[in-house]
């Protein structure tokens, strides 16, 4: 039986940007957890175009390349990792203009947001993305928020996560891997 | 004496957009109202990419020409109105996007809302877009939601404003007016 897939998102774009940092640890672990296929999209690579569709997401009438490549992602995942930052009080603007391009493609599966940034561990950022989410009739999965997160970063730049971090990410990837599991047997 | 400058900006980006419709009635409305010298900014000219400075913007080290552009504009206005649509509850990413790009650019200068789509008249994305404004420390000076807008357009695709429409615009002109005022004075 294949595994679902778990797509993991990197929300940020800023040239040095701890995000593919936060995205790497928690890929890391679900591939050691087993439940899913784990891929990473990284939106300063995908470089998505402000939204230039001219028809509503909900019709599907894409006109652009970049539009059918970002659907195509997106459809073939079951279960979403946000990994977003916290700019000006709220999440930034690549994850939302990527969220924003599809409709369809997000519908009914499950999808839990890390974020970083601020005194609060980017929490105003995942607290403003949660209905964002719902709007997009996704099934929510859990928020990890990352606290000072460049103090947890190595001296090649990677993630070394407390028993903390990763018991709290252990549960999100728990969440995730069940509601998945629950959504596709219905 | 030189009339201080509102900005009236265009936040959405999408084809066939109803933003520089309703951004072309405030700019008239302002310029009846003859307090300002009134811009207009349309965030899909200016196309700025996806956030890609790698300093914080609270620093002003800007390495790109287009960030220096958009902070010249920004930093030549005294008061702005942010013409938003709402998408999936909240605000679109382009205004985010324009918003994060600077920093003190913004501060203390007096900024309302202007918003427009779902049921509410993009209230939803009005009410999130608050508290970006408060992050940058702008001086809040109103929100008009338009509801229904489409209802609202000639043949031509301009905005024909009801007799509230235009009442709500005026009273956030004055607020706009009435703070620039006072902020150049103090």
């Amino acid at each position: 039986m294949t595994k679902p897939v778990l797509q993991v998102i990197i929300g940020s774009t800023r040239p040095g940007r701890v995000g593919p940092a936060v995205a790497g640890w928690i890929a890391k672990r679900a591939k050691q957890q087993g439940d899913f296929e784990v891929e990473v999209t990284d939106l300063a690579e995908l470089n998505l175009p402000l939204f230039d569709e001219p028809h509503h997401p909900r019709l599907g009438q894409y006109v652009h390349q970049h539009t059918m490549d970002w659907s195509a992602i997106v459809d073939r995942s079951d279960a979403f990792v946000f990994v977003i930052p916290e700019y000006n009080h709220t999440f930034n603007a690549a994850i939302k203009n990527a969220l924003d391009y599809l409709h369809s493609e997000w519908q009914n599966k499950p999808a839990a947001i890390v974020s970083y940034g601020g005194a609060s561990g980017g929490a105003h950022a995942a607290r403003a993305l949660e209905p964002v989410l719902g709007a997009l009739r996704m099934v929510p999965a859990g928020t990890v928020n990352v606290q000072a997160i460049r103090g947890h970063l190595d001296e090649a730049g990677r993630v070394e996560p407390t028993r903390q971090m990763d018991a709290a990410a252990t549960a999100m990837l728990d969440q995730l891997a069940d509601r998945a599991g629950l959504l596709r047997a219905a």
